[in-house]
Parts: structure tokens; sequence; C-alpha cells
């Protein structure tokens, strides 16, 4: 019997699937890691006093969430609508959608505030401010944050920009509702040293604060002041006037975060098994049968200090295997090698043996699939199936 | 009403939907310019002689591999066995399993042969060959093609290993069938010129060649000579001793396939639609809501001479804006820059507007979508939603 009808029918039957005899590739989740990495930033946010909104994005799943948000109702942040209307269907009521808001989408966005999701978009032009003003109604304001630009990596409002962000600040007040600023420091994913994260994190943190302050003086209401990237949130000292933070590759980690400092190859709570279908004997090269549509084509660690290329190797039991990485993919074959710059003893990995592939991005690699195998407490045994949500 | 919901009632309603409704992102097929690349390579492959096996795994769609294939069963290449089952409940009913086969998985090829399907796997050591021998019975041996590398890129015996390949086709010959050899020319995706092409083509030729030969000189069977790539399909001219060629990416075409020159941008048959949602005007940038989500993160045009990032930027209707491309992705968020080295006049996108993203890498961009909105003959609307299939 194909192993995917089998663990459909643990739950009735009780029936032990181990995790070696799982059809590759396939993901994997190590709860008891992912649980550690969600109390851990939990508890550091907690002390720090401050909400915890954790991103959505990365899990796309019911059962993750659930782990992830602090209480049944979120808060939560999410990157499409699609997972805004899966996590509403489970209860998560109160919702960012933390990508700039096209018209087109609105529609649905009403949708989920009239069945009484508290819904927030996100925007950063007086174009967007007029088409959610637009959509809003009396008794419907559409909830609006705006996005700031921290540090030049992709959209928002330059945190000093005052003319732009009363101008947006200006139409939304008309009939849609401000509730604040929103920025993420993607310049953080570029850090090399605990001193340039806490840099990355206070500039994170001034540059809403100053943009909070620029729209609380022309008389406008900024409950809201968000800030948040996995690697400040686990690095940050000083919350002082933020209001939330938002992290989501935390509750996984992966090998680009291990490469920033924010967490060991052991913390990560993701992987792909694979099974071993050849080698070329005369250039140390084994052969797996998970390429880029189960790895993902993402090449994050490429600008880092170590290049693991796309992933690094453990056994079926999940142990580093030192000296070895994967390095090229076609689209169902990777090629695991030795790096050259490795001395030690590397062990066989026969044809048949399974190994265990740690993501480059898990965001990327867990977006290839369609489930977690979530791995038991006895480390040997699936203790369930998890679906992912997939599309828009 | 949701766009998808409109598409799936247009069959019994014949509601019309316009691609310019299709929320975004969303993967659009052009069927017109699909069938012209299909029509080309197989008329192509007609006046060579030789017969057409393509490779399903890029389109991973039943309506699409009707389209593809010479017959009503076949013959087919595929890269997983999900795949395989698919298209054989489909009644495509001649597969070849082009990834080496690992053990695991040799109960669900067996499977598929006693339904009657005609299934062949490949492989390329002696301990598959074993596996494959000790699953077959004698009333259903397994038929198995070696594989060969002729050109380092992957896995395969050498062409010239003769004792390799002898002790391969010993180990078959027990119990499995011999059905004879495949290679793939991956050194054809670095080719840079006709005549380089044509050279990456004749040494896929004559390589398959040799092994064939090797192996009919110790006295086994070789029926098939099965080589293939988009690139070599579409330029070789000799096809002396090849049983049949195997292409994928052609029906679709991609950027990495005109860098190379195998076709150019007005030969891509597919896109996705995507909507601006902000911009940076001091950079010039324009943000939309398609990143490597939707994209995918492959890079493949970066060591080719014309760089063309995540993607080249078409307007609604699929016309090509030049000087525009994407440059930077993040999982939800693309970025479009002007080309440095662009002079001309670029139209403005302003909020709201749609375009479409030309992919680097098609396999990989379409694996990133559940299906294909294929455009209908008037270039306006949608004629029909084809689902891809998904998993191993």
């Amino acid at each position: 019997m194909c192993t995917h009808h089998k663990i459909q029918q643990t739950t009735a039957q009780a029936e032990t699937v181990y995790v070696s005899e799982l059809d590759t590739p396939c993901l994997l989740l190590d709860e008891s890691r992912m649980n550690r990495n969600i109390g851990r930033l939990h508890s550091r946010l907690a002390m720090k006093n401050v909400v915890f909104r954790p991103h959505l994005k990365t899990a796309k799943s019911i059962e993750i969430a659930r782990r992830m948000v602090a209480g049944p109702n979120g808060p939560a942040t999410v990157s499409t609508l699609n997972e805004a209307e899966a996590f509403a269907g489970a209860g998560i009521t109160d919702i960012t959608y933390a990508v700039g808001i096209s018209p087109q989408k609105l529609p649905r966005v009403q949708a989920l505030l009239r069945q009484g999701i508290n819904m927030t978009v996100l925007l950063d032009s007086t174009e967007q401010a007029d088409a959610v003003a637009a959509a809003s109604t009396l008794d419907v304001p559409i909830p609006a944050l705006i996005e700031l630009d921290c540090d030049g990596h992709r959209s928002g409002v330059h945190c000093d920009d005052q003319e732009r962000l009363l101008a947006i600040a200006s139409s939304l007040h008309a009939s849609a509702s401000l509730r604040g600023v929103l920025t993420h420091a993607g310049e953080s994913y570029t850090a090399t040293s605990r001193h340039a994260l806490l840099a990355a994190a206070e500039n994170e943190r001034a540059s809403a604060i100053r943009a909070a302050e620029i729209l609380r003086h022309a008389g406008y209401r900024c409950p809201v002041v968000s800030i948040g990237s996995t690697p400040t949130a686990m690095f940050a000292e000083n919350y002082d006037g933020i209001t939330e933070v938002r992290a989501g590759v935390f509750a996984f980690f992966d090998l680009v975060q291990a490469g920033i400092g924010v967490c060991t190859p052991d913390d990560i709570a993701v992987s792909v098994l694979a099974t071993v279908i050849g080698h070329q004997r005369e250039k140390d090269w084994t052969i797996i049968d998970a390429g880029w549509a189960a790895l993902s084509s993402d090449r994050g660690t490429e600008s880092q200090r170590v290049d693991q290329g796309y992933g690094l190797v453990c056994d079926l039991e999940g142990n580093l295997i030192d000296g070895l990485f994967v390095t090229n993919v076609n689209q169902e074959h990777g090629i695991i090698a030795r790096r050259t710059d490795f001395g030690g003893h590397i062990p066989d990995l026969p044809y048949g043996a399974k190994v265990r592939i740690l993501p480059i991005h898990a965001c990327a690699t867990v977006e290839q699939h369609s489930a977690y195998n979530v791995i038991g407490s006895d480390k040997q045994t699936i203790a369930g199936q998890w679906t992912r949500l997939k599309g828009w």
C-alpha cells in the first residue's frame, strides 16, 4: 500500500508509518524543534512586553498557525487573501494582509470584514489609499496600515517623507480607517554580525517611530507601530514605541538564518526526505531523487560567507553529515557533492539510502509541497500529515 | 463573484471571463502559441523520420499531454510516478519514467505494468539493475533503459564504459528486460551558437550509438536508442541510429531557451499575470504582486549573455515592453526595473495595471501553479482552466 494512503488511515486504524517508509521526495516536520523555536520567540517577546503577530505565510498550515499565534483569534500576518480566508475559517480573526493591496482584491477584503474578521490592509500610495477609501462604506471602513521603507529593499514610503505620509493619511481619512504604520527590515538578511543585526533592528524601530510621530503630529491617530523580520525579532533589544512584532520563518528556521547567525542547523525543523538513486564515483557525486521541484531553486546562501548550495545533508535520523552539500539540482535530481575544503571521513550513502536535506530558504522549500509529514516524539514514526494552503 | 468560481461555471453557463478580470497572480497559457510550438517540433521530427516521445514533466496536464503526444496512447516521458499514474489513467499507456529508479518505487511500477501500462524505468548501476531484476517476475519483467552520461552533467554510465554497461546488462538479463539506452544532452543548455548546438546534438547521438553498439556487440538486444533535450531536438540534423527523441519545454518555451537561440520571446506560450501594486519612483521601480511564489526563484539566464532576472515584462495583451525586467523577487513581491542600458521610452505602468511576466524557466514557473488559465482565440477571454498534477 502506498504510504500516502497508510497515513490517511492512521487516525482511524493507528497503523504505524515509519519515516523510512515514506515515498520520496517528501517534506518532513520535526514538531518538537518547531515547538521549541516558537516557544523561544514567544518567551523573548513576552519578556519585552510587545505583542507578537506571527507571519503565517511560511507555514500556510492551520495546525501550525494554531501553534504560532498567541491566542485562538490571533493576531496573525498573511501574504495572500487565500491564507486570510482559510485562517479566518479556522477562527483566526485578527489578520494583517502584509502585501500592498491591489484594487481588484478589495471586494474579498470587504467580504472578510463583513464576516466580522478584523482585517487590515497595507498601502504606500495615495492611489491605493483612494481605492481603499472608495471601497470603504460607512458601516465597514477598511482598516489600513501605511507601509514604510526603512532600508530601501522593497515597497513603502520613506519614513521621513512627511508629504507622502500625510497625503496618504488624508486620502484614507475620508472614509477608510488609518490603523498605523508597518515596516520590514529587509536589510537584516544581509547582516553578518550581532552588531549589524542590532543596527538593522534599531533602524527598523526608529524609522517606524519617526513616521508614526509625523502622523500623530499632524493629528492622525496611529495606534499600530508594527515592525518585524525573523533576524530583528530574534535580536532586537529595544521595543520602545513599538506595538507589535512580526516574524514567520523563525518557526522552521533555515540555512539562510543559520548563515546570519540567528539559529544553528540543529534548530531547523523542516527537511526534505530523499532517496539515493545513484553515484558518479569518480566525481564523488551522490544523486538523490530531490531536485528543485522538491527543494526549490532558492540560492539564498550564495552571497553569504558559506555557500550551502541547495541544502545540507543529514542522515535519516536528522544528524548532519559534515562535508556534504547539494551542489546542483535539476527538476527531480539533486547532486550531493563533497566540500573541497573538507578533509574528514564521510560515510558512504549507498543506493536506496534515505537522507534529509535541510532547506536553504524554508519558505521556498515548503512552498513546493502540499503537506507536512509530522515526525512523532519517538523521532521514527509519522504522527500525522498536515495540509498546506496553496494559491492566492 | 471570484473569477475562480466564474471559470468553473463557464462550461455550464458560458459566462465570459476576461483575462483582465482574473485574480492575480495566476498562470496564463496562450494555446495558439503552444499548438504552434508543438506542431513545429512534430513536423520537424516527422521529416527526420524519428519517433517523438514528448516529456510531460513540464506541462503536467492531461489536456496538454493529449496535444503533445503523437497518438492516443503516447509515447510519452515522465519524471514522477504520480505523472505516470495520472497519464495512464487518461489512456497514455506507453511511458518512460526518465529518473533513475529508486528501490522503493518498484512496487508502483509493477502495479502499472500489471494494469497493462507499457512502463519503462531508467537505471545506471548494477545495484539498480539487481533491484529491478529482483522486483521482476516471470510474467511481468520490468523493462529498463540504461541511462548514459554523454557530457558529464548528471547521472548515467559513461557511453564508453564497456565494463559497467555490460555488468548492468548482465544483472538485468536474469529476469528483467533490457530495452536499450537513453541519454540527455545537458551540455546543450550552455550552448551559445548554432555550431555549439549542433555539436552537442551530434555528441548526444554519437555517444548513445556507441553505448548501444557495445551492448549489441556483446549479444544484448538494444531496440531503443533514446536521446533528447529541447535545444538538441530543435537543431539536430542527423538522427541516424536513433529510435526516439525526447523534449518537454518546447511546448511552452522560455527565456533560457530564447537565450540559447532555440526560440524567440514571441514563441513563449506561458506567462504569469500580475498586478502593479506600487512604485518607488526615484529608483524607477514598479512593484507587482508576483514574487517567487508565482514566478519561481530560477535564475537560469544569469550565466547567459543577457541576464533576464526573474522574467521579462509584457502588457496585458502579451506585447513585450522593451527595457523592463523583473530584477528582484520576494515571496509575493516582484520588482520591475528599467535596464540601465536602455534609452528608449517606457510606457507608464500605473497602480492596478496588469502585466504578463514571461518565465525564465517554464518548468519551474508552471510548477508554482495549480492550473493553466487558457486564453481563448480572441486573445481576451479565458476558454478554460486546465489542472496541473502535483506531487510525486
